[in-house]
């Protein structure tokens, strides 16, 4: 089946919307958070666990699985699904947002991007928008990105807009790479944080044309204000009837707010590495579970939590598995963490459909303390 | 309700016997294998996968509690049963084998042991046979051991008498100390690799009078033929009404020996502890996921396994989490391993229930390799 998308409801008050995402490997109702599984995992959770969560789409990443176990492999076995038991749909990044952060191990030009690999001791490698494409083919995920440059921040207006020319290029020459293998291509809006180059870098993929759009490069340092300007900067130019990817954003307030701001799709790091610290969401704020004050707490960790861990377990056992430096524990924290964000994204659409996101919203950031 | 064993079955070509143990926390079907969950939690693994994979009983370790997180906040939630959120039932050992294992960190006198603990940096701990009694109490296990003393291998039959001789007056002490809290105490048989010292053990403890036997410092060193020369000592002495359990023991290979010479109860950390390294137990011998022939292996790790793990992964996927350092690993391998070690005692059970123990033995010892 190829891939599509509804828009099902669009709010009143605000931007945000209503959507279902279809890939051959399901459906995915948005707005919709995609924990992210690096290296064919999402870490400490098994398919079983995601599933059991209620997770529709998880994100992995090209990068780390080009280098290991290696894309062909993966292809050989069928595709990152079968591969990892995960018999959900999948997105791939573009190995570009990884490629950057290698800093002085890496160098660009024209044609693409040479650089050493964190694993295997300076082997080089090259990265091109078409291997990207080729690359994220094999790995055979039901959503694929274009290879873009994200920038560091911050950066200068020239550098800025001399980078996201290039990776129109490169959008164009990864549209014209794509095969027709089912797979949606999205494009990655770009630009720093100058407003007049996000909304040209979303006109030009536009013209281009892709299956979705993606906002890179946020997240990387700026204020939160200057986060949300860019969003307001990107969205209005875009078409109502694709979906909007918010990469590598955020926490559960930039959810909230990203949603408000018309954003259909989100990933992020922040539920499984803050739980691998012992650091959880929950409805009232953060809990530190290795502070004293849990040490004899018969409470889980959020009363209002529905998860696994929260049915059957208490901040004091929680305490001691971490101090006692069981795996377990950087299982039941992501389990929660997770299951927090996928749940948050669940009452985001309960109440879009509804007609109450603002209100929902309001009563979210009053009682996280954030409002 | 209070502990009971009822012996249903036993084998006519061995000493093999099909039992039930009765707690208030469930029953137990004989010859069982407890896997272990060191610091309140089977490592790596949920109350629910244990559950899942027909786990009747774990086994948790007394030293590591009392020092973290204390025996007293054990007691407080309502037993390690409700702390770990294991419903079912639980045998504690007494501390005594990880106290002698400090070696010179600690000191025996008549009284009981003094020790330095591995955590809180040399911080002195005093245990005797009556607070091991009251540490496992308060923890709240179903079955509780005596406190006794593990002789180090090799020992002079001097040593190992001296030492055997103030472990029945501890053992004693045990009998005396233990309230009615409806727990069962199990005595342990002493006596180093001497047969007529473990004879001698075996009569004392009867005549103290214990729920259970266990046969303690065995597996620690020895050849196999000395093993099983010990469990033939002892087995003979100890009445037919009572469970036998050897502790700390051992492959698979073993508990099947053991089966046939009477025992009822095995605990290790050999499937638990080999998962975590990658060493996988098959019924065709060992799998080292590591090794590079299994890279592009799309078999699970044993094509006759019903386990999750096997179910649902392949080896070159299992290989890649192990490569790739990640924690799912871990658990998918332990998963596997425990699963191997409860399935091979339910197919022991059965055998032994169908009058053809022996038969099931000399199969499965053959396709091991290991006969």
């Amino acid at each position: 089946m190829a891939f599509s998308f509804d828009l099902i409801k669009k709010d009143t008050e605000s931007s945000a919307r209503l959507g279902k995402l279809f890939t051959s490997h399901g459906e995915i109702s948005t707005p919709v958070f995609m924990p992210v599984g690096t290296q064919a995992t999402v870490k400490t959770l098994s398919p079983e666990d995601l599933v059991n969560m209620g997770a529709e789409i998880i994100l992995s990443n090209t990068y780390h699985l080009f280098l290991r176990p290696g894309h062909e492999l993966i292809r050989d076995f069928g595709g990152l699904q079968k591969f990892m038991g995960w018999h959900r749909p999948v997105l791939t990044d573009s190995g570009g947002f990884q490629v950057f952060s290698l800093a002085e191990l890496r160098k660009i030009t024209e044609e693409g991007v040479t650089f050493q690999s964190h694993i295997d001791g300076g082997a080089k490698h090259f990265i091109s928008p078409e291997n990207a494409v080729e690359i994220q083919e094999a790995l055979g995920a039901d959503i694929i990105m274009a290879f873009d440059e994200c920038i560091p921040f911050p950066a200068t207006h020239d550098y800025a807009r001399e980078s996201l020319e290039r990776t129109i290029r490169w959008a164009r020459r990864c549209r014209a790479a794509k095969k027709d293998t089912g797979q949606a291509l999205f494009g990655i809006v770009q630009g720093g944080m100058y407003p007049e180059l996000r909304r040209h870098s979303a006109e030009a993929l536009i013209e281009i044309g892709f299956d979705g759009y993606a906002l890179g490069g946020l997240s990387v340092g700026e204020t939160k204000p200057v986060m949300y300007e860019m969003i307001e900067a990107s969205v209005p130019s875009l078409p109502q009837d694709k979906p909007r990817y918010l990469m590598g954003v955020g926490t559960p307030e930039d959810l909230v707010e990203g949603v408000d701001r018309g954003i259909d799709m989100f990933d992020c790091v922040m539920p499984t590495r803050n739980a691998r610290n012992g650091t959880f969401f929950t409805s009232f704020g953060k809990v530190v579970i290795r502070n004293s004050q849990y040490e004899q707490d018969a409470r889980p960790i959020d009363p209002e939590c529905g998860c696994y861990t929260c049915r059957n377990f208490t901040r004091a056992y929680l305490r001691h598995l971490f101090n006692a430096n069981e795996v377990l524990a950087l299982r039941l924290g992501t389990v929660h963490n997770v299951f927090f964000y996928l749940e948050l994204m669940r009452k985001v659409r309960a109440s879009i459909g509804q007609g109450r996101f603002r209100e929902f919203k309001r009563e979210f950031l009053t009682k996280r303390g954030t409002e």
